[in-house]
C-alpha cells in the first residue's frame, strides 16, 4: 500500500480487543498508563500521505451503519483526505457514544500526523455495540508517532485483520501519459462478507493524479464487479468502508473525465480489485476451498450476476463444495430461485479445477459422470462453476468459499 | 392424516433411494422382480379418499421445478382430486424424461386406488438431477394395493421423509355448522427449506366441506404466516408442494364464501400450520435449536415479516445461537440489511427461553448484560430472539434454527 508516492503506514498493537473484552475502560485506561494487552496482536493502523490527496469512498449499504462511517462520509464531502485511522477488535458501531469516539480517533491521528482533522478517514472493525475503548487507541497512536514509514504496510495490512488468517495487501503499476503510475492496497475480510460493498475495509492508494470524482466513479466501476460479488456468509457489515487516496505524485496529467487514462486507470483497478476478491473469498471464515461462479450466456448482464451471485450464497452448493461433492440438483435449484429469467432447459453446468473440468449438468437435465473424476476435480483449493446458459451473451463472475466445520466453530463464539 | 372422515394411507419401503444410488433400473427392476432393497425405509406412500374431493394446492416459485408439479397443478386445474402418490429419495427434477415419469406415477396410483388418473397429485423428493427408477415404485404400489388404512398415517408421514429426524404428523378439530370437522396432515422438512412456501412436502386433509376456491384462499393465507416465514437454509426447493383436499364427510353446510365459517377453518389451518412451521424448523437439517424471531412495533407488516426473516435467515445469527453467544450486533447487522426500513435508534433486542429473557440491546445500542444469565438462556433448546422496533405496531414471527456442524456435516455429502 505505501508502494505509491507519498504514501507511509504503521500498525500496533494497542490492545483495544482486549479492553473491549474486559467490557470497561480499565483505571490505568482512564490514567493513560501503559497496558499490558492480553495478545499482542496488531490492532491500530496509520496511513498518512505527505500531501493532500484527491479521495473518495464507498460505504456499506446497511441501515445500521458505524459511526465512523458518518464521520468519514463528512470528512470526504470535499473530495480530500490525507490520512485514515483504523483499528480492529472492535467495530464501535451500535453505541451512544460511537461518534464521539469517532471523532477522537480522527482527532488523535491529524495531532499525531500534523494534518487537518477534517482530512482524516476513520474506520473500525470488530465486536458490534461494545463501547469503544479509547484509550488504547490514544497510547497506539502515540506508540506510531514517527514511525510511519514505507515499510509499514504489511504491519498496517495485519492491524486490520480480525478472523483473517492471511494478511491482504497488494500493488500494480501501469504508465499514464508516459509515467510510472502505482497502485495499492490493504484489505480484510474474513466474516460478515456480502455482496453489497463485500468487504469490511480496504484502503487503497496511488500516486496517479485524478480528481476525487473520477476516483469515486473508477472505484463504484471497479468495485462493481469485484467487491460487489463476494460473498462468504451472506451477510452485510455494519462498517464496510473501500477508500481510496490519490497523491499525484507520478506526475501525470490529472484524470478529470472519462477519457483513455480513465479507462487504463480504472481497468487496472478492477483487474486489481477482482484478484482481493478472490483473496477475501478463499480467506473466507473457515473456507477451504475459493470457489468462482462464471456464468455466460445470460440474456443480459444483471440476470448473469444475480444468477452468479445466487449460486456463490448458497449454503447447500457451499457444503456440496466442502464435501468435494458434485451435485448439479443444487447449482440448478440455486439458478431456479435466483430471481432472474433463464430458458431451464438450455442450462450447462460443469465444475474445473487444476485436475481438470467436468459437465454434470446438459440442457437443464443431470448427466452421469464419472464419479471419482469429479472428486480429482473438487478436491482441489480453488474450484470454478460453469454455468453457461443459452438465453443471450452476458456474462459475470462472483466469488466465494466454501461453508465449513470452521465456520460455524469461529462463529458459534467469535466473541469470546 | 388420516383423523378426518374418508381418508386412507399407506407407506412402504419400495427402494426408490437405493435404484437411484445404483444410478440405474437393474435387470431385476426390468423384469419386476422383487427387489432386495439396501436400506428398510418406507419412502413411497399413497393417500387415498373414497370420495373426490374439492382439492388445492401451492406449489414452489423456483423457475426450475419437478416435473410432478407441472402434472399436478395440471390435474388441480379442476379443484378435484382423490388420490396422492408421493416418494422420496429422487426429486425426480431436471431430468429429460420427467414428466413421462410423473404420470406413470398417477396411473399406478389410479390403477391400484380405482381413481381416474387426472384425480391424483404426484410428488417427490430426494436427489435432484437423477434418472427416477420407475420399477421400484410400481412394485411399491402393488405392495400397497388393498392396504391403505386409517392406521397408516404414521407409515405415509415417514416415507416423506428424507433427512427429517422424525416425523410430521398432525390433527386438529374445530366445530362448523354444530358439526365436527377435523383437518390432519403429514409434512416433510429438513434441508432446502426456504421462506418461498418453505417446505418441502405437506399433505393436508379434511372432512370439512369446503370448496375448491376457499381451500385455495384459505391454504394460501395459513401458509403466509406460517410455511412462507420458515428457513432452514435459505434454499428453496424444486419440489415444494403445500396441497389440501376435502371431503366434505363431516356434513357442514360447504365454505364457499369469506363467513364466519371461513374464518374459523382458516384460523384454526393457520394456527397448525404455525405448529408445523415450528416442527419443520426445529428438524432442520442439523438443528439442535428451534429460533423463533418475534417482531413488533413494526411500520407495517411487511416490514415486520422482512426483518423477522433476516433475522432469522442471518448464517452468523444462527452459528452465535448454536454456540449459545448472546451477540448483539449481529441481530441488529440482519435488521440493517433487510431492505426494511427501520429507526435504529429505537430496536430493542432480547432473547427469551424457558430459563428467562435477557435484553441486549436498546435504542439500537449495545447493553451491558450478565453473560452467565444469557449463556442460561441460550443453552435451551427454544429461543426467542423478540426484536421491538418504534416504528408503528406491525409484528410478525419468522421461524428458523441453528447453523451446526452437523448442517455442514448432512450436506457435505447428501448424495452418498
Amino acid at each position: 500500500m505505501t508502494a505509491a508516492l507519498g504514501f507511509t503506514a504503521q500498525g500496533v498493537c494497542a490492545g483495544v480487543k482486549a479492553a473491549t473484552n474486559a467490557g470497561f475502560e480499565t483505571e490505568a485506561m482512564r490514567k493513560n498508563e501503559p497496558q499490558k494487552p492480553v495478545s499482542d496482536k496488531r490492532d491500530l493502523a496509520l496511513i498518512y500521505c505527505e500531501r493532500p490527496c484527491s479521495a473518495a469512498a464507498i460505504f456499506t449499504k446497511n441501515l445500521v451503519k458505524s459511526d465512523t462511517i458518518l464521520v468519514s462520509r463528512e470528512h470526504l464531502k470535499n473530495g480530500v483526505a490525507q490520512a485514515v485511522i483504523v483499528n480492529s477488535g472492535n467495530a464501535n458501531a451500535c453505541n451512544p457514544d460511537g461518534m464521539e469516539k469517532a471523532r477522537a480517533m480522527c482527532a488523535l491521528a491529524a495531532d499525531a500526523l500534523g494534518v487537518a482533522e477534517d482530512d482524516v478517514i476513520v474506520a473500525s472493525t470488530g465486536v458490534i455495540g461494545q463501547p469503544l475503548p479509547l484509550e488504547p487507541i490514544r497510547a497506539g497512536v502515540e506508540k506510531m508517532r514517527g514511525s510511519l514509514s514505507r515499510d509499514g504496510s504489511a504491519n498496517a495490512a495485519e492491524a486490520i485483520m480480525t478472523t483473517d488468517t492471511v494478511k491482504k495487501e497488494w500493488a500494480v503499476e501501469l504508465e499514464l501519459d508516459g509515467k510510472r503510475v502505482v497502485i495499492g492496497g490493504i484489505a480484510k475480510g474474513s466474516g460478515m462478507i456480502h455482496i453489497n460493498m463485500g468487504t469490511t475495509l480496504s484502503f487503497v492508494t496511488t500516486d496517479a493524479a485524478v480528481s476525487a470524482e473520477m476516483l469515486r466513479e473508477a472505484l463504484i466501476e471497479a468495485a462493481d464487479v469485484s467487491y460487489n460479488m463476494v460473498s462468504v456468509d451472506g451477510d452485510t457489515s455494519t462498517n464496510d468502508t473501500l477508500a481510496i487516496m490519490a497523491s499525484g505524485l507520478a506526475g501525470n496529467r490529472e484524470i478529470t473525465e472519462k477519457d483513455e487514462a480513465y479507462r487504463s486507470f480504472t481497468d487496472a483497478l478492477t483487474l486489481a480489485f477482482k484478484e482481493v476478491a478472490k483473496k477475501l473469498a478463499a480467506d473466507g471464515e473457515g473456507a477451504t476451498k475459493l470457489l468462482i461462479c462464471r456464468v455466460s450466456g445470460a440474456e443480459n448482464i444483471d440476470s448473469a450476476k444475480t444468477i452468479a451471485k445466487s449460486i456463490i450464497c448458497s449454503s447447500l452448493v457451499k457444503a456440496a463444495m466442502f464435501g468435494a461433492d458434485a451435485n448439479c440438483g443444487r447449482i440448478l435449484c440455486a439458478i431456479g430461485y435466483s430471481g432472474a429469467y433463464t430458458d431451464v432447459s438450455r442450462i450447462d453446468v460443469s465444475y474445473k479445477s487444476a485436475k481438470g473440468e467436468i459437465m454434470v449438468c446438459g440442457n437443464g437435465c443431470g448427466l452421469a459422470f464419472d464419479e471419482d473424476k469429479a472428486k480429482e476435480i473438487l478436491l482441489e483449493k480453488e474450484i470454478t462453476i460453469i454455468v453457461r446458459l443459452g438465453d443471450g451473451s452476458a456474462e459475470a463472475e462472483a466469488y466465494g468459499c466454501d461453508l465449513t466445520y470452521d465456520y460455524v466453530k469461529i462463529n458459534g463464539d467469535y466473541r469470546t
